[in-house]
């Protein structure tokens, strides 16, 4: 592997922004040059970061890949409003386009090939459980649509799969329409079994 | 890259058995030594088939790739009772279980790297299609328990997504009813709003 010269320009940031600039320069590798190519020396060498600062602030490149490929995760912030349906389709739809980045798309399969073969990350991180609260209080905040004998646990299992499935299932993925369907589904599987909604406003 | 020396007790079959032989030699491949080191050289030195022969059989690497990780998918085979749970359960289970042996684990990253960055394979064929008739058939026998208001193919993309997550996600692997009660919620969702089967059966 060849070392090219490094451009003269950046310099070595000494203060915090470090941390942004190693993940934009992360994100730029993935979308550009593929999961294989984005190494911590790779990184440092455009970002100019040497390796003891990158490392002093990720655990290890997959840490430091599944920090910078799915950065819009953290992003996502739905207000429950009580309107059910509205909510989980911005909810999912945001879900959805934070796993769809250039950046994310190059990064999922390897990250799931890492996990496969090596669980050193702590499976509860991957991709999913930084949602699991926004999910619950979008339902906290509509009792009347939400039968409480559903595990709102299981349901957001099947709301990750299909946010999933729509991004590695070609034929799911080219279907416009595909999260609001799948939001559509979900709205009629916690519906409670005898319309709570009536009752409880008395109307 | 070394050609280590052939081992000359394998021979050439010439036989329809090269199918099986290439198929096997391929899991194997993938399952000791990953998918890139699946390539179409190494499957010939280790299977003892030219590579004329394997091109003459699948069009491309991946094409054999993915026939060889997904070959039991074609073993799925439920046949409906009428009874939705179980038969959704036995369904499911088969599903999962055929994504979730050792060469489909170690392809499917793989798979989904090569299907995002080019679309070569009909995306129609990819995982899921072959199995949706078993799904439709399943509920054509069970009508009474199934709204007819619900579009099946949306529903059996829950299905893949279920079977995907259970799969790429340790979280939601790890736990062991993760297929059982993605089938409850599945059942659940299909239910007619107002009790069909009572009236069905006049009882």
């Amino acid at each position: 592997m060849t070392i090219k010269p490094e451009p003269p320009s950046r310099g070595r940031p000494r203060d915090p922004s470090i941390d942004a600039m190693v993940l934009e320069t992360t994100r730029e590798l993935l979308s550009e040059e593929g999961f294989a190519a984005t190494t911590v020396q790779e990184i440092s060498r455009r970002s100019g970061v040497h390796p003891p600062a990158i490392y002093r602030r990720w655990p290890s490149r997959l840490a430091l890949i599944e920090d910078a490929a799915f950065s819009d995760l953290g992003e996502v912030a739905v207000r429950p409003t009580g309107d059910l349906a509205r909510d989980l389709r911005r909810f999912v739809r945001a879900y959805a386009r934070a796993l769809s980045g250039p950046a994310a798309r190059a990064a999922m399969p390897g990250l799931v090939a890492s996990h496969q073969s090596d669980a050193t990350t702590p499976p509860e991180e991957w991709i999913h459980l930084s949602l699991r609260p926004q999910f619950y209080a979008i339902l906290a905040a509509a009792p009347g649509d939400v039968d409480p004998d559903v595990d709102p646990d299981r349901v957001f299992d099947l709301v990750l799969g299909a946010v999933l499935a729509g991004i590695l299932v070609p034929a799911i993925a080219q279907r416009r329409n595909h999260v609001d369907s799948a939001v559509e589904l979900l709205v009629r599987l916690l519906r409670p079994a005898v319309p709570a909604r009536r009752q409880a406003t008395g109307s």
